[in-house]
């Protein structure tokens, strides 16, 4: 989903009168960022407080490359991570991923094994259909075992845009809490629905029900979906003892527009690019008696932050010794303060950009090769800014590109190298960095590695189901990462 | 000012807290357009509720030209038009008008002799300075005559953009306001406030304070001042007894980016173009008690649909036999009707594409010649669309180049020749079309002539300010508009 999706972030199609209201009794954000502009590192970014550089969820096959978790990864979150679910357990909570966890496939890499209580969902993209042959179609969990498989028991519907995965996520959710709460028990409710994702889907209701055809009707699902569970947090009376945040894990995938990707409005390029268009995101915090309402915060917000705010707010600390990016946002969300911080934008293993105040300077310039470009592989559709959203990969180390977010939130227009406000905002930045990078420990790379061998062939509980494939023999090999 | 430059619209500054909650009391309208890419033809046409190819304010000098009314012009709104106030005064109505009238400043065409009873503002746009040889500065009037010039009584400063000018037009409106509640007299103010155009002011409270620089500070002294609008009809009790209307003449000036010019937000292009950028504007109606809060009409509208909708809401009908271009919107914001209707978009004599529905057509596409875009003269900075954004004038007469502005809003992906959802919207486009031009009698072109001698060297009032300049000699000529 990207920055521009919201009908108060600006889509006129105006498709989300629930996270509208969201916003209106609540605070929202307008610079929050992504912790990556890809998923499963944003992702993992999310539960660990950490940079994907970090945490692991990056690659060193080549530079400044993209990398997931396709069903063929050999790697996933590695065991020496402290991921919220496990921390929150401290403190009693029971927590649930419902949808996609992204975060690795094989059985090490299990949410359960990781700090989930319960989990329904998927490890993998729903992409497919696939063959069972050359490719397994993914598997769908819940807990420990897979319940079935994408296109099988779930079916989506390539043509008309038709599954029920999100009715189905959403009972899920809705179950969850009133279990929890019958319990008195806190939760962490880990909603990681995916119908915006290519391709995107829709249940029969809201097929055909938006103006911009599949993609706002799974906007409208979503919403609609938003909606029940806070009517539900209402009804159970606990709307003032639960904090909800809603935001996105990258930018709308103009590649896949116009008919399966959103909107990053005002902004610059999309997923895949640290451009604005692929890392800035919508942001809703709600949390009504604690947030006073119709609030907008120009704090500088990130994905990460979400883990060391839900730490401070079940009155626990991060691990001691133990680096965490986030930011205790609780400040920004009760008090209205803003808190000077940098935001580091990196692809794999570079990073390529950094946001201090209201200037971005970028260190590296990269959409796509002109190879795929030419093939008409576009992240920045009907935009093109000299010098900037370059096909080749551009270092800007010594001299970076610095925009202006406030006056030019588009990055239209670099600022004059020569002129006072480019000397004073990379005076304040080069220190941010250079603190960064000399402290900085990489984790150990997960997303070198792919092998035919651990895709989903056989996963947990397929005996049961009568469903498991002959998995293809083991050929590891550095993962090719095209972007 | 552009459709992205309110908060409500998703401007990422959020600058707009009053006009904000001016939506969240009334009614947003998403796909509202101007009535040309251009500040005069599109005030002509809210005035008189027609098209600027019928009232005249056009040029045939060239085809597809913008044209405008700078102080060189002979032309000016024909005294065989109705402008909304000289129809509004049949029921009763004291009508003003604050800011830039832009409809002509030769005697004949004054604003008290084409229905308003009182002015402050002025005839032209405010540039300058100017030196008073070559070219005179601009007049202010109050009424009949001048009282100082811009950068003379009324300074603008070129460097820091300091003008008390939204605020002198704040109390001037204000003042109106309360003369007429006093008097028990119903009123129709034509608020024309102009600090969003280049060169973009504000007064000294509110430079520095957005995160935008001098726009952000512009937008935040008019949204202050609507509030402060607001709050008088209600403090006098009247919010129920007035209808307000806010939008915007044309999209954002894209080519003063970024530093004088504003946000189109996810639209192609800005002001000088009939892409979305040009002309789809920010636009809220507010009248509480009779508009239910809130919500959000999909309605096509136009600028020209004040013109007729005033009316209704007086009680009063257009002329009889007399071409009306605006929709009474009164069915869309008191019932929540869809009303059916295309919207024309022209350039100067041309008609370059029209909307019907959710479908765009483009019969012609321009944005400027390579000859001022190597110069740097660029109305789409950062955005390219192949075959779409072109620097020659493109005829698609034939086949149009068609979009789906609910799916792609950007105007990036025209649709397949060959697909049948094309095929379709052109069978509902080429009639309404036909009908149009068949039906259609031009106005006599007013933006054709320039001369030095019509310009503004001794308005009425100059004596008694001892400011008359000697005029320049008559040299009538073609007007040259460059795009």
């Amino acid at each position: 989903m990207g920055w521009g999706d919201l009908g108060v972030y600006g889509e006129p199609s105006r498709e989300t009168p629930n996270l509208d209201r969201v916003a209106a009794e609540g605070m929202l954000f307008p610079s929050f960022y992504s912790a990556n502009p890809l998923c499963s590192p944003s992702r993992a970014a999310l539960l660990t407080g950490r940079l994907p550089i970090r945490n692991g969820f990056y690659t060193t096959n080549a530079h400044a490359k993209n990398a997931y978790t396709p069903q063929e990864i050999v790697g996933g979150i590695p065991d020496s991570e402290h991921l919220l679910p496990e921390l929150l357990r401290e403190a009693g909570y029971a927590s649930k991923i419902v949808g996609k966890w992204h975060l690795g496939h094989r059985p090490q890499f299990h949410p359960l094994r990781h700090g989930f209580d319960e989990w329904f969902g998927s490890p993998n993209c729903h992409f497919g259909p696939y063959d069972n042959k050359a490719r397994p179609n993914i598997p769908v969990y819940r807990d420990w075992e897979m319940v079935g498989r994408y296109y099988e028991e779930f079916p989506i519907n390539r043509e008309t845009g038709e599954a029920n995965l999100t009715q189905i996520y959403l009972q899920e959710a809705l179950d969850f809490i009133k279990k929890q709460q019958a319990k008195a028990r806190p939760f962490f409710l880990y909603w990681a629905i995916d119908a915006t994702h290519a391709p995107v889907y829709a249940s029969k209701p809201f097929l055909g029900t938006s103006q911009r055809g599949q993609y706002g009707d799974a906007m409208r699902e979503i919403d609609d979906s938003v909606g029940r569970l806070l009517g539900l947090l209402r009804g159970l009376g606990i709307a003032e003892r639960t904090f909800v945040f809603f935001t996105s894990d990258n930018g709308a995938a103009l590649v896949s527009a116009p008919q399966h990707a959103g909107s990053n409005g005002p902004f610059l390029c999309g997923k895949q690019t640290t451009f604005e268009g692929g890392v800035r995101e919508p942001a809703l915090a709600w949390w009504p008696g604690h947030i006073p309402a119709g609030q907008v915060s120009h704090q500088l917000g990130s994905l990460m932050d979400l883990f060391t705010t839900s730490l401070a707010l079940a009155g626990l600390k991060p691990p001691s010794n133990w680096t965490i990016d986030g930011l205790d946002l609780l400040p920004a969300l009760l008090q209205g303060k803003l808190m000077d911080r940098p935001v580091f934008y990196y692809r794999g293993d570079t990073l390529m950009a950094v946001t201090l105040g209201q200037h971005k300077a970028h260190f590296w310039t990269w959409t796509n090769s002109w190879e795929e470009f030419r093939k008409g592989v576009d992240f920045c559709p009907g935009q093109n800014v000299s010098g900037v959203t370059t096909h080749t990969l551009e270092e800007h180390t010594k001299l970076p590109l610095i925009f202006h977010l406030g006056r030019d939130p588009g990055e239209r227009f670099p600022l004059n190298f020569a002129s006072t406000e480019y000397q004073e905002a990379l005076g304040r930045i080069g220190p941010a960095v250079q603190q960064h990078q000399e402290t900085l420990v990489p984790g150990e790379p997960q997303l070198n590695v792919c092998d035919p061998a651990v895709m989903n062939w056989a996963p947990p509980g397929c005996e049961k189901l009568g469903k498991c494939l002959k998995p293809a023999l083991s050929a590891p090999e550095k993962c090719s990462w095209p972007h």
